[in-house]
């Protein structure tokens, strides 16, 4: 096995195909080959390093990539609706960067020829978000690789102006409130929206709690009774992990 | 009352020590004081805006900060750890952002003498995020007001370097399997830990499964039973908010 600072000067053919791919993919030509290769190098291909304990995998660069997703988004969104508040901005920026949207942007951009993973586990490996996960860490690598400017033209560009009609994401509006009723309902538990208000006449504040079996379980705030108890029923989906 | 574009040529005594402030927490002068402004306006004193519904307060100004905050310390705690896997970097993450620990900050750095708030309700708020949800939106304003660059700085040198001893942080380690055996204790439910394996001889990964009740409620893997079964035990944690 070659050192990494001569692996790094190989012109080794499957790293030629690679390079061509990401360029493809990025528009302008990789500077370090390897941080790509293991942006698409999945946990269940990963391998012992130097490091005792520590396998090499995509994670790391997932959780990196995560992270600047999360920002380029939520900047784009803040600068697309500049009076709309911070309750519909996560809402429209998780529905965006959800796992099931971005596994599906990642197929459209073909990383799904490029993860490499443990054939013997495609089955289980399929149900998962290893594509989307996959995306998450070429975000992190072209961000390591290129910087910050590139990355963020790159992710506004590629990922959200292209494959998101963001009418069609903000019009796609879950009603919670019918979901955690349903769930309740479901789960045969007793549900029940509580309504508070605070302040003057024209400067209402409303405060909705969910309670479960009587147990405080969500709580939401808003300027209308409606607003109040739509986000408290998120914030009961996003515990339920339901949506 | 004076329109935007004249209020921000406005030599408001108020703007003048608001600048002073700003330029000694951020070492330069704030080129769109307005910004500042916004980020220090708590929600119960928000006014109503052009926009019919929409009330004009830091809230959204800290969406974009926590995201942004959120990035770089990503990115510090990536390159600060190159051996640890994403769990690990995701929970030191989350300690050093978190709403304790981000109001501690924002005291320090003297937030709680520039946030503008109702008096009135100044017991409630007083135990609630303001400070570090002003400290998030001044790092929304900046980012808006002086670009990525300068704000990476200012993170990494005012807040991740200064306020933190990363060691202290690391090894101030909660027990996540001791918490949730507590709380199971205390709420009177029924807990079981199990551990599955996969993989061959030398390449083990191991999934652990929370029951409550006999109901499945939380999943964790590792590479070994340990930490397959504190990462379940902090996903419990994190649904049951306890920490």
């Amino acid at each position: 096995m070659l050192s990494p600072i001569l692996e790094f000067f190989s012109s080794d053919p499957k790293d030629k195909k690679l390079k061509k791919a990401v360029e493809h993919i990025i528009g302008q030509k990789p500077s370090n080959i390897m941080l790509y290769r293991l942006a698409f190098m999945h946990s269940s291909v990963s391998k012992e390093t130097v490091a005792k304990g520590y396998k090499e995998s995509n994670e790391r660069l997932e959780f990196l990539g995560d992270s600047v997703l999360g920002m380029i988004t939520a900047e784009y969104l803040f600068k697309k609706f500049p009076f709309k508040d911070e309750g519909f901005l996560t809402e429209i920026r998780s529905r965006m960067v959800s796992r099931e949207s971005l596994n599906g942007v990642a197929r459209k951009i073909g990383l799904d020829k490029l993860v490499e993973y443990d054939g013997n586990r495609r089955t289980v490996l399929a149900r998962t978000s290893m594509y989307g996960d996959a995306l998450e860490a070429l975000i992190g690598a072209i961000y390591l690789d290129k910087g910050f400017q590139f990355t963020r033209k790159f992710i506004v560009k590629s990922i959200l102006t292209q494959h998101f009609d963001i009418d069609t994401v903000v019009s796609n509006n879950p009603n919670f409130k019918s979901l955690v009723i349903e769930w309740a309902q479901r789960e045969g538990k007793q549900i029940r929206f509580d309504i508070s208000e605070e302040g003057a006449k024209h400067n209402k504040e409303f405060t909705a709690t969910i309670y479960v079996d009587d147990d405080s379980f969500a709580v939401g705030q808003g300027y209308s009774k409606k607003k109040a108890e739509q986000t408290a029923a998120m914030k009961a989906c996003e515990k339920l992990e339901i949506s």
